[in-house]
């Protein structure tokens, strides 16, 4: 019995391919993988998006809303699919929108947008890099002309130079438009590197990725400079229906900001809020984001004021949420209609559907802040929860 | 017409109900989630799980392996269930996969595991936040007593104590066995903390939260003192298969590991490897764990000396991976079967799963790290990769 | 002509051998020296402290004060020696003492008191190092003698560890009394090491430090469990003296705080207070401390709240001042005589100077705040500083 | 008896009055001061470096040196006066030298020069703060007019912008000659602001610091984009002079440098290096510089490499150097003849001082690295420092 994974080189992407890799995986581990074979979309779509085919992850769906967001691009009541198996997170991110809803709904802002690749060059020493960094600088539209020419979309803004010894860090950014731009930019970068090293009058050496990108990864990098879209959503909360819905004022939720910002600050960590990651995490599996760019897109800082009226002025601002709405999983077949139910799929969507994602947040964010001052948090756990005791 | 999402409190998880939702849905925006509504298991396992269900996203899954893994849970062939819509990610792990093999298998050993709440008491002065700290020290068997009063899996190690101005920042640090706990330990800490009102002779206030957990965040602490579990993998590369399966000398691969330091510690970043996050979000998905827990255990420190001989110890340690095999997730119908593929299905089998994950993000590092060095990290994304121009 | 420095291995410390050495400088650079060597103490005073002495250095010290100290340690009024030659510092400090005097004066409390070396012990592999982790840990006492025996003050807290790869760095904590230590937990620490390699059963290998101390330098760490001594200094500013002598109100100072947690979150910054480092190097050149430590002791977090009746909370903590009143700097003849008017020399006086030095740095967090908001912050630097167009 | 600091309006900078404050400070704590009154220098240099001046520190100052630098601006041996009380410091810069001068000298190399102030101006939605944004840069001409009227020598280069919520931290990039520039950019950029403030077609409030410039603060962003100087010291350390000087092989430096990039990027560390603030801190108190200023100074990036010959190439990267020759307290009598010694006394000069700080930086690390492993860390403490028991 082999060990090796069946696959065709003529056409992998068949219900028979993947059937026969079940069947291996039967084999080698006893396993039938009945659930995972039942998938109902066509395994044609998927060259681009998978290799070795074996079938779908059923990742229950739940309906949260209606959301009232008064965005640029994102304009009134939204109903959101929220992906998830953890219980309570449907229903706490319901509660917020509701309250949302009652103070007029979320105001979404999309402040800027670039994607990142960072190539690496390397010298003999500091000055032979600082003169490149300098030649770079100067040649800035031949480099962005050899980028540009591998994207009809992809736009070079800038590059940020970070110089280390005699290495030299460029940080290329992007508007990518509707994709989220990772493989667009590595590919235009890749290009712009080649042209680089053709042309320099001197010795080059690069590595396309010196780790500055930094994709896959939470840094302070990309929480100043934005990695995807900075996009902020807004709201005054008023006492009246913070209080009737959640049980809390305002003024409580203002002294735990204070709290809650020496927690985040002394604990290094990427967001001041309360749990971003969450609603983020169930909006990218439903809508075909990819996944994995929770791990920049969850960073966030919360900035607050209470009102002299009492009101509460909330914010969060999301430095580096990565989103599209065209290319990557996107077009498939669950994916492509949780998309549509936004209003979210394909061309032209993809800052709408980063406003929904902001706004989805922060209701997140009211809600378990509120729970956490009111004490109902391991109550509602309790009673909509796995809690295994 | 009414907006409100239709519930029905005596059983809302039927099919009945998931398809009047999606009526509902189709009403209000015309979409008709013909293949959401197509899901295959029965959604009376729901409740603790989601609320307000409409059906399931269907996630692709690719099969990777088989990986040789050498830990003291995990030992032996594994083939990896990775669920993910992001083209050549299955390919290029499985490229890993295939070296490590050859390298004779990845060792795994899980070093410690925590989970934690970390309330926050508020008090008039530093000196009496400073008094606090010191009975709950003296006192940490009963707050222990109660704590684990309300769970038969829980255990509370220890309290770390943070101390900012009138603030006393408390750190629960409880083992959770299969569990991966957050529930468990949110339980757990409320009772804790009542029992400390109710017997501690002095006023007191608290938050159960003080951001500082630092739940579904990244943060600096949660490196430094383990979140989940604390799991290294590591292997001795050997220059020949790795020249011949990615064209790349182990030399180089240490030569660009200090370049790759540079870049991850000035851009202030969770990771000094290349993409964890990949791997661990398509074990995720598939596997069903809380999918925003990626959020923290994406983080990673990769430690790599060159040998004398030429051969390349490397060695990723990630510090806060949290996973469960129990409760959560972990029991729906195609997440059962992934996680049982890999023999880690319910109680038992958490640190196993665990070092599965640490093993398959290893291979992700070696075969994304010998891309970039050798130019084709651009060209495989071009032919696996839904690159869009 | 040599240009080997002149040393006398018989007795370097001399009139003679400062005036041969300065004497040697204007030989090899045309510079006399003339005020460098006016220094008024006696050569023999400095072995321990200085190797090839030419002479001092001349910073102008001044007074500011009282101030009025409600800690522990340091109670009632303190004139403050301030070394600097920074115009405006002594009269922002200044300042701040006289609203800070008109508001009852500043508590000020030490929670916690360590001083750190962190060997890292080396491994063949991750197994390896956690067993022998664990080994430390059962052997926590016997450690903890051979690191004691080598000092009368020093005590061994505990060792926290943390595990990277096949590498476990320890983190040795000590109480060092009235020194700051960093020596003698050298010293302590090198025993320990000493004992452990030769009583682990097992191969060894260690580097006394593995970069975690983090010994002159800040770090996330250091902030987290405390380096030197971690000092609360708390006020409640009334609005009346913050209006008559600053001219701005509280709700303003407040509204501000909102907007500088922001900035020092998004930066990524050692403190989110104000000039923490103004303070403390003044202080620190003035009274004999190590001042390089300002890279650690300059971090701080500010936690404030204004209270109902507009008056206004305000504390910042300062994780990890690193302070001495016996060894080092501290019996040479200025910085005795400074640390004299504190009331701060000598054996049993570390924590109340710690305590003034964080009332100290309170009261120039006020002034410049203030300052900030009232718009005079440049102009006073106009009238008193050196500012050069 | 008044407990208020005597001052003359008139003419506060004579012998006489600081005789009568040293009066006043014998009168209210009883310690006389005898050898703070004993400085040299006419107290009528202070005005802008001092108030309420008393008398001075003095801190001893050992010779290190010479330090064969080559640098663009520094070049040739130099002879290193050090300011500082703590013993082995100045023995072990010199050791660090002299295996420097052996290797053929330390090339320094400025990359960038840069001082911050960064307003935060506030609005009242994310939308008003984006379009302020998108008019300061349409507005730069104009605003750096404004900055730049105030000021000879600064030159506002770029302005960084940092959005939050409704906030929008601006960062002020100016280059300021041989000034550290604290001062002229705080002065040119509340000029700019106001300009603004006058010109912008909506409402305007602004606080001259949002706390991102991050002053007197060690922060990631600092290390990013340039506080000060941003200046490299590389230097190729050859195997047989490593050896008999130090006693280690370069192939133990490289080992040991993995140990430590995992210490410090575990540890959320200002530098991956050893102890870049002893050497800044004791060249800072010597020669005039703020010595808060440590506080940014000491971060660094230690990049190295192990050459094909076992030669050991070496860098670190200074990324927030502040010193400047001009202003502030270099034209004090000590401190001046000092920069005198190196040649850096006045305009001009500012490139040269920090190129010799860079170079003594990485003496120093030489040293320290090699005692680590050497094993003669604690011993030559013993020897030559205050080792308290």
């Amino acid at each position: 019995m082999s060990d090796k994974v069946p696959r065709d080189p003529a056409d992998d992407y068949t219900r028979e391919m993947a059937q026969k890799r079940r069947d291996f995986v039967r084999e080698h581990t006893g396993v039938a993988l009945a659930h995972v074979g039942r998938y109902t979309f066509d395994p044609a779509l998927l060259p681009g998006n998978i290799e070795n085919f074996i079938g779908a992850a059923q990742v229950p769906i739940g309906l949260a809303g209606p959301l009232h967001i008064r965005g640029e691009h994102a304009q009134g009541e939204f109903y959101v699919p929220m992906a998830t198996t953890e219980g309570t997170l449907v229903a706490s991110y319901n509660r917020g929108m509701r309250l949302l809803n009652e103070c007029g709904g979320v105001r979404t802002t999309i402040v800027e947008q670039y994607m990142q690749r960072s190539p690496a060059f390397l010298f003999d020493d500091a000055l032979a890099a600082r003169e490149f960094g300098q030649w770079v600088q100067q040649n800035l539209d031949q480099i962005r002309a050899a980028a540009e020419a591998t994207t009809h979309v992809g736009h070079l803004v800038h590059i940020y130079q970070y110089a280390i010894g005699p290495l030299r860090h460029l940080r290329f950014n992007y508007t990518t438009g509707d994709a989220a731009g990772q493989n667009m930019t590595g590919k235009a970068t890749l290009a712009a590197c080649e042209w680089i090293a053709a042309h320099y009058p001197g010795p080059t050496k690069f590595l396309l990725s010196g780790n500055m990108d930094t994709d896959k990864k939470h840094s302070q990098l990309n929480m100043l400079v934005t990695r995807g879209r900075r996009v902020v959503a807004e709201a005054v909360i008023r006492r009246e229906p913070l209080k009737r819905i959640m049980g809390v004022d305002t003024a409580e939720l203002f002294a735990m900001r204070q709290v809650s910002n020496t927690g985040a600050f002394l604990a290094g960590s990427s967001n001041n809020g309360s749990h971003a990651a969450n609603g983020l995490t169930a909006l990218f599996i439903a809508c075909g984001q990819d996944v994995a760019n929770v791990a920049e897109s969850h960073a966030g800082v919360v900035y607050s004021q209470l009102l002299p009226d009492g009101d509460y002025y909330w914010s969060i601002t999301l430095p580096s949420l990565i989103v599209g709405t065209y290319g990557g999983g996107t077009a498939l077949a669950t994916q492509r209609e949780c998309l549509e139910m936004l209003g979210c799929h394909g061309a032209g969507k993809a800052d709408k559907f980063a406003e929904i994602c902001a706004g989805v947040v922060l209701a997140g964010e009211t809600s378990l802040s509120a729970a956490v001052i009111h004490g109902d948090w391991v109550a509602s756990h309790d009673q909509l929860g796995r809690n295994r005791k």
